[in-house]
């Protein structure tokens, strides 16, 4: 799938394919299909991270919630996105020792209770170890510090998403 | 549930409950969170209502475009939300007449090439034939004045699933 072809989509196709490229959050690719024609892949990005940018520091909190924990109950009731499912599986997360998970889990909560909103980072580019690093050292930093850098995980997740999805699978998606 | 009960709830029960008070986007319950403690169910939806008004252009049409149409292919695919399929269904759109069907049909798309987003009607505060007259008169208006009027209706529709979910149905979600 090329740029023209992104671009002559209806919205309801692009909220479709696109839709969950920021996790639950339809509204952004829906706002940014505004803003077509898009001159590139990297310029649908640039839409979508300029829109996450303008949003009020809440809002940035709200994509935050929308995500699920890593290794969490979304991941154990089979609930999580497909996007997330294969992500998180791709980490190691659906098969951690009990150990790890039990770990994995009292790190989740510490981090939520601090912070008032869920560790997030892209499973795609970090493997079980290091996540369970970042995790551990994140839970020291301020939580607006946190809050960016779950922005800035946020945005490399939604790059990976988008050319997965221009790369093969859009047009099954139609 | 009262509004002190709401206002204890974890970030991740209060999206789960309200998360579609407006229609899958529960970015904005999610980042009105942050607001709590809220004195009151009414002081909840001016959270909601200013964070909507604070969004750009785009923002507001990216929440249309999260719109089902009315009598459309969501609900005769059976894949709308529980609060949308109840609503369509309270003001007669599943029990449509034939010749009523291709008529909303046909001015539902109409609407959408003329403005790039979906006509939304609160449905549960208007009947059948009132929906079909105001989706005729509305494909007439402009686009700006368009936006605003949906999402006027938005905003209904919210204040209605709020109310519904605090009279009755919020503990059941958890």
């Amino acid at each position: 799938m090329d740029i023209t072809a992104v671009n002559a989509l209806p919205y309801e196709d692009f909220v479709n394919i696109f839709g969950n490229v920021v996790e639950k959050c339809p509204i952004i690719t829906a706002a940014v299909w505004s803003r077509r024609p898009f001159v590139s892949l990297n310029a649908l990005e640039a839409a979508i991270t300029e829109f996450i940018d303008n949003l009020p520091e809440s809002g940035k909190e709200g994509i935050l919630r929308c995500h699920p924990d890593l290794a969490g109950r979304d991941l154990q009731s089979g609930t999580l996105t497909r996007e997330s499912r294969e992500e998180q599986a791709r980490a190691g997360m659906d098969t951690l020792s009990s150990g790890e998970a039990s770990r994995m889990a009292r790190l989740n909560e510490e981090y939520k209770t601090r912070f008032g909103f869920p560790f997030v980072i892209c499973a795609r580019m970090n493997d079980k170890a290091n996540i369970l690093r970042q995790l551990t050292e994140r839970c020291g930093n301020e939580r607006a510090l946190e809050r960016e850098r779950g922005i800035e995980e946020v945005k490399k997740i939604c790059r990976l998403r988008l050319q997965g999805l221009m790369l093969c699978d859009a047009p099954n998606k139609l």
